[in-house]
């Protein structure tokens, strides 16, 4: 039944071959999109929408692929298009795949039983195994151990792999992710259980086949979840347009600068909109111009 | 801007009418639907199992339109059959809504900032006000605050609501929800914020438009929770198939019997399985049945 390696030894290979933990989230938005592309778009008709955010995640993705390891494309802005976005989502993701990228669909899934097994069925697992083809997907841990389990198991049968929210990146994830429960945060119990859980499906590379997304914007969580979950690999957003620095990365790193990837969206993929790429020639060409320095930024502070 | 009624005020007028807070949930899958439908599917074919399972639901919702006031459409089973299940799920609540129901789109969706809102404006509200058309949508707490707030503000531009995870009703749910987090556990914090965001966007009904998921599994916890959460309609799942009992639900209830939908997916949907109704006649004929039966004995336990 497995048809590929284990996710993370998948991972950590695709992330020496390209010398860089950055991955590129596709968020497209219409109104950013390159005038070019835009121009497709009859205000109004989603599926116009639709096509083009197609059309610009293929060519990000033939810009990107031979840079980084993987995209992270974000669910959210392809279905709210309808059914047309989904069509595009999957156009998307094959792209992605063809082109030799990992892809860690963004969709924040959770469910408890056999709906989260549909879940994982339906998004985990290169085609045929499964319909979407994703190599990843994050989901929410709020329902417990018996919610995230089916994906697990859905990774370690299919080389896939899953990244459970921990400690995300915006102003209001204190609330309850750093509650005080007994001795621990919530945070901190949530990692526990999802170290566990990674030590429990551990690849060649000691990581596991669940990781955890913890936000770039917290330097000192970044540090101390390295140290407490040495089986799971991380899953950083908010690098970039989210006000994450390059410097503070370094803690979700381990000592061979493995153990985690971190994710730049809007810097890179409307680098159009940035005077700095301003003469680049093209907006695919500020594109390629954005990743290289966000790989060069990203190694420097890492060492 | 507003299309609609302020959404729990549409949800009781709708319960009223009906005389039933009971509300069905269209979970297909496969293996349990009727030959009649299950004989078109061709094996490994995902657009012939969405065909399916779109004919499937438009059935169930033609039976029970007179008898409940709202749907549920699982989205995992849609989505796990790729851009032909989506396609499928869009026209089962296209037919839901001509047909004079509400939707709650069972979706537990749920991210951050412009995303959050790409998740609201795609699902909430009417055609042509998003994409998807539903009345509501479930969420989930664990990243905060501002992650339910951009569903709260489409939820009052719109006439439409969300339910977010509160308890729910699995047996995984106690391992972080029951976290004792200083005087309260973490589903106690969740509620208190839910109930607080209800109580300042209440329709005429007394209710607001966020609502909570609580399992029918947990008696103690709907007792509990209804009275210490007086503006925050409640969606029960777990009844039926998951082993909720109909004398367990009494709790959710406020004092004129309002405040709740109980939902019921597979013991419903799939009643001709089931040997009490292997008279009805046809499929259809056991589903009508299986509903108004469950009606009475709702109606019975709450008096």
């Amino acid at each position: 039944m497995t048809e590929q390696a284990h996710f993370s030894d998948r991972l950590c290979a695709a992330i020496q071959e390209r010398n860089t933990p950055l991955i590129v989230g596709i968020d497209p938005r219409t109104g950013q999109l390159p005038a070019l592309i835009r121009d497709h778009v009859v205000p109004g008709d989603l599926p116009s929408v639709a096509r083009a955010f197609s059309v610009f995640g293929r060519e990000i993705i033939d810009v990107v692929a031979p840079l980084v390891s993987a995209i992270k494309p974000q669910s959210a802005f392809f279905e709210m298009l309808g059914p047309a976005g989904m069509t595009a989502l999957a156009e998307v993701i094959d792209h992605a795949i063809a082109a030799g990228l990992l892809v860690i669909l963004d969709g924040k899934r959770n469910d408890i039983g056999s709906t989260a097994e549909a879940y994982a069925d339906g998004y985990l697992g290169r085609k045929p195994l499964s319909a979407w083809g994703c190599d990843a997907l994050t989901i929410n841990p709020y329902m417990g151990d018996d919610s995230m389990q089916p994906f697990i198991d859905r990774c370690v049968k299919t080389g896939s792999g899953v990244f459970a929210l921990l400690k995300t990146s915006n102003p209001g994830s204190p609330l309850f992710q750093e509650l005080n429960c007994g001795t621990r945060s919530l945070y901190q119990h949530v990692g526990a259980w999802i170290d566990s859980a990674a030590a429990a499906t551990m690849g060649k590379c000691g990581y596991g086949v669940i990781g955890a997304v913890v936000g770039a914007t917290h330097r000192e969580h970044l540090v101390e979840l390295r140290n407490s979950m040495p089986h799971t690999f991380f899953l950083v957003p908010g690098y970039g347009a989210q006000g994450g620095k390059a410097a503070d990365l370094r803690g979700a790193f381990d000592e061979f600068g493995m153990g985690a990837v971190i994710n730049s969206s809007r810097a890179i993929i409307f680098a159009h909109e940035n005077r700095r790429f301003a003469n680049a020639g093209s907006w695919q060409a500020a594109v390629e111009q954005a990743t290289r320095d966000a790989i060069a930024e990203i190694n420097n502070a890492i060492g």
